[in-house]
């Protein structure tokens, strides 16, 4: 294959979940389309960090400084749901279940990738806390990282770090079998769960 | 979900296969990436067409004007094996024994979608096809759409196009079991095409 091809091709390797095949099916459906839809990607992306940008408060995408969610006042201030991605945010929210606010971490401690605390809003959900203690009696911290190993470990780290903290209840959402599974194809760590945490 | 991410992640989805859920994925690993790697895709997705051009000969993927493929002067000239993709072209390369050239259409006919002959490299291969005609006494044109509705159409109408014209033999690629496949699983397509052509 042509050398400058395999050169873009992995440029498009980069993008999480895509490997040699999928990146050069990406720059040969690219060289078919109309020169301004290329330009628009292009663009988009060159200047995506000045397209979009995260709320002050929870790192939710925002356009502005603060987002809708942190500048609601009928949203409980008092509890802060922390998630690793922005887009988990959006599935809570299409429950409509949940009107507290969140805590966007930006991804889940797995220190063999190089991810250690220093590059999650840690300190940041830190001060968050400590600012609502200031004006409320208490604040309920709710652990939302994924149920994967290094999802866990983000919990169990939070956890270690505000248990000793006054005024914070810690809780973490349920464990258990997901809706419209079959008992037969259950992993047993899942079936672990459901049994400790039945009620 | 943020407007301009919205925005943003739409156009992404323009790449094959890539839904809303992806496209929202690529958005965030991007938007953790450094500024020069977004940079560095961003302005490769610009000048797409200008870094990567095509054979004048064959339509393959090439830096000049005609490909590695089609300047070897040892490979078969009178053999001319007709391809949807470029990127089929290497999967054919790859088992190292086909000696002869090729000729890329570019997609296949697909009336629905709206591509039709026109947009695909049908009268630059009648050309070839004649030029090769004026050195040689024959032709072999070896059909290797895909065998999918669109890929079986297009070979149809290359058939039908060249069937009556001196000097040119068709075939196309056998169609049979895969290897490794279970009869058990097979389609019913493939077993009649396996029956009907046994030997």
């Amino acid at each position: 294959m042509d050398q400058k091809f395999k050169q873009i091709a992995k440029l498009f390797q980069r993008l999480p979940g895509v490997g040699p095949r999928q990146a050069a099916r990406f720059v040969l459906a690219l060289l078919s389309k109309p020169e301004h839809e290329l330009t628009e990607l292009g663009q988009a992306i060159q200047n995506l960090k000045q397209l979009i940008s995260f709320c002050k408060n929870c790192f939710n995408l925002s356009d502005g400084n603060v987002c809708n969610i942190c500048s609601d006042s009928k949203r409980d201030q008092t509890k802060i749901l922390v998630i690793e991605k922005a887009t988990d945010l959006d599935s809570l929210e299409k429950t409509g279940l949940y009107k507290g606010l969140y805590h966007v971490l930006g991804g889940s401690l797995n220190p063999l990738e190089g991810l250690t605390q220093a590059h999650l809003k840690i300190n940041e959900l830190q001060r968050r806390i400590e600012k609502t203690l200031e004006q409320y009696p208490s604040v309920e911290l709710i652990l939302a990282t994924n149920p994967t190993p290094s999802g866990e470990t983000t919990a169990l780290y939070l956890r270690e770090l505000f248990k000793e903290k006054e005024g914070i209840s810690i809780t973490r959402l349920a464990r258990g079998l997901a809706s419209g599974s079959h008992l037969e194809y259950t992993d047993e760590s899942t079936l672990k769960n459901a049994l400790e945490y039945r009620k």
